[in-house]
């Protein structure tokens, strides 16, 4: 492994590897461990063309955790802006010796790009409607923390598939995990190559939520919603937004989760994001000692 | 003390050891000491909605200079503009393994909230037109390092009280220290609440000039002088900026205090700011170190 | 050597002292050496009123390489924006402890204005179409590295001389250290002042280059040639770009040199600019040495 662009590319034997460093690494930051010095003199720089706060931050606690040294390098106001190619980003980036870059591009395939032209390791956050792969595992590997299995685990995600590159990077690793995924949508808000996708489909939440050990909920983008193609909010909110009722009927030990940010009382409501069994939380939490192990494995750690 | 919201909460004794505890530490930084070890791998998030360099920078330095981890985690660009809530993005920070969050909003009472919400320290630095508690604490370090008692010192606060946190957190930290604050400023720019605060009002510079020991100047917001109900900038000016001929029927030890930055010409002029006895930059030096203070303070260091 | 200014203020000793501390610098970074304890606990501020993603990151890379803690204070959002002048931003800088102040600014001479304020070395990263110092210091140790010496070398600098702080730093430099300079760019893109540089004129790229051992390239910023008293873009690029055809006619060990971002297809075409004798990525990793040098110097290492 030497980048980690897609979920798809990781074997099953790799991809626990992940989950076992994560949950090892998962101890640093608490008061006895507090900081390893795994990565010091290495450099991770965050290219972001997509503001993302929350995964920017992420990936910086997580290399600071390793004692790199990170480099928030945004493309607002950069040379980017002026017209520079990515290529030229990129060559600059790695001549100035950066180690790694963890890369979030509006456009498709830009991680994949990005990777054939620098020798650093290059970390996916999020290319276009095609993967996110950490935030894929840090599912995962909350879902194995909740539930101690993987293997034949029922799992749901729930809406706007069609724009979604968590759902995409979850159905790849879920199935190498042997977890069965169905995803339940608007027909117009599942993407047309679902068919290559190893997974189930469904337009009715209501038949799935029972039989599902997880209902992961994906963020809806009400300006997507806009368009007459789609559902309206309120449309959608009826029919594929998680409230108490349809909470009531999930299995008493079936958890929810969601990406963040949540829209309340839209996919969900306020009393289930609230609910103990939702662990939006935890799921940040866990995206820390995620990308921790990611860096520590590809950055060649020790 | 788990947090600091308000100059309000601090009993005298709390107080005075905030500002002994920045006095030890004035040192760090010097080329003999240079940085201590208490906060390493301890991550100080700067949460900040409105934008403020040089508060920013301030607890920027402060937490670096104990070797913590800051994370610059700036409302502009983040889920917050895509509607997320205050709550929310606590729960975020908190789940991420923020250990402080410094927080600076444009609400009053935001830090109160965010406090309810997160288990690490919150330290308030300008929630609306309430508190800056960590300017107080600065100011009044000023004051004793400068005339070497608290304790019946005649304080007089000049300008926009009405919109200033600046004003409150003094007003509140001075009365417990036993200093005398008398509010100066035009009718309508005092707070129709000012008959609960410990301290005195007058519409008058010239009478309350030549018994004051410290003068302390508010920034005036021109944009806030367009309305018709306040004064003109020049009226202002005239009425309560601190000119040469003002300056010179001061008492002969009196300082003059200003949290920065100046409008010269306007509430202070050119030659009153280059004063040996105006304090402004020596308030952004012990700025640094009160942060360093409450911080050792509230993470309990070493 | 107090503040890095202009390459003007530098002797030959004190430029061959840079460049060879850079040279040893350059290991540092690689895996052996990691990083250096020099600068610990000293504070580096880059100050940059005009975005320079490439630029500030080149320095915080370098600060932090050698231990250095960095501030980022960007001019937007800032008390700057709110009127504050340089001179106050300068005295806060100063009074919060900076070390070090790397300064980009749109005024030609605000670096220099700058040094007279604050006790902490000063340097330029660019101001106004006055100096660019490190640029100029990462060139000559890039032409120094490739071709061995810097006597005697013949250097063309070719396009917008006139806007141009890179032109200027270099000149000044390359001459200190024994190269003859050429400037070659149409006529109404030369200062009307080059008379007093020591180096010449010419506005016929094809005569020099053959006479050339390194040639560089000036960005061509594209907003600039709107204007009727410049030459079009198009017309620009037939008689100043280098193209294969003219890069066929340069020495066989000559270089091409240009400071990024390139615009492949204007200034340079894009073959020239893939060539293994084109530095462009060789300078970006010379330029993190050069401003360690820098920095190492100006701040007492050791």
């Amino acid at each position: 492994m030497r980048h980690l662009l897609s979920t798809g590319d990781l074997s099953r034997d790799e991809a626990l590897l992940v989950l076992d460093t994560a949950a090892e690494l998962a101890q640093v930051g608490d008061r006895s461990v507090k900081k390893l010095p795994t990565l010091r003199g290495r450099t991770v720089v965050n290219l972001f063309y997509e503001d993302s706060t929350r995964t920017r931050t992420s990936f910086e606690l997580a290399a600071k955790r390793l004692s790199a040294d990170v480099i928030n390098f945004s493309a607002k106001g950069s040379s980017v802006s002026k017209g520079e190619s990515l290529k030229d980003t990129a060559l600059t980036l790695q001549a100035m010796g950066a180690d790694s870059v963890v890369v979030r591009h509006n456009a498709s395939g830009a991680a994949h790009r990005l990777a054939e032209w620098v020798d650093g390791a290059v970390l996916n956050a999020g290319d276009g409607t095609h993967e996110h792969p950490t935030q894929a595992l840090l599912d995962v590997f909350t879902m194995r923390e909740r539930l101690g299995r993987l293997d034949g685990l029922r799992v749901a995600i729930v809406g706007d598939v069609l724009h979604s590159r968590v759902a995409r990077s979850n159905v790849l690793l879920l199935h190498t995990l042997g977890a069965e995924v169905t995803l339940v949508a608007p027909p117009t808000l599942v993407p047309v190559s679902v068919h290559t996708w190893p997974c189930s489909v469904s337009y009715d939440l209501d038949a799935v939520l029972p039989k599902s050990d997880v209902v992961m909920l994906l963020r809806v983008q009400a300006e997507r919603m806009h368009d007459a193609f789609f559902p309206s909010a309120r449309e959608y909110s009826r029919r594929y937004g998680l409230d108490a009722e349809r909470f009531a009927r999930m299995q008493d030990d079936a958890i929810v989760m969601h990406p963040g940010p949540m829209v309340r009382g839209m996919e969900i409501s306020a009393e289930v994001a609230d609910s103990t069994r939702t662990t939006v939380n935890e799921q940040v939490t866990n995206g820390v000692s995620v990308r921790m192990a990611v860096l520590y494995l590809l950055l060649g750690g020790s």
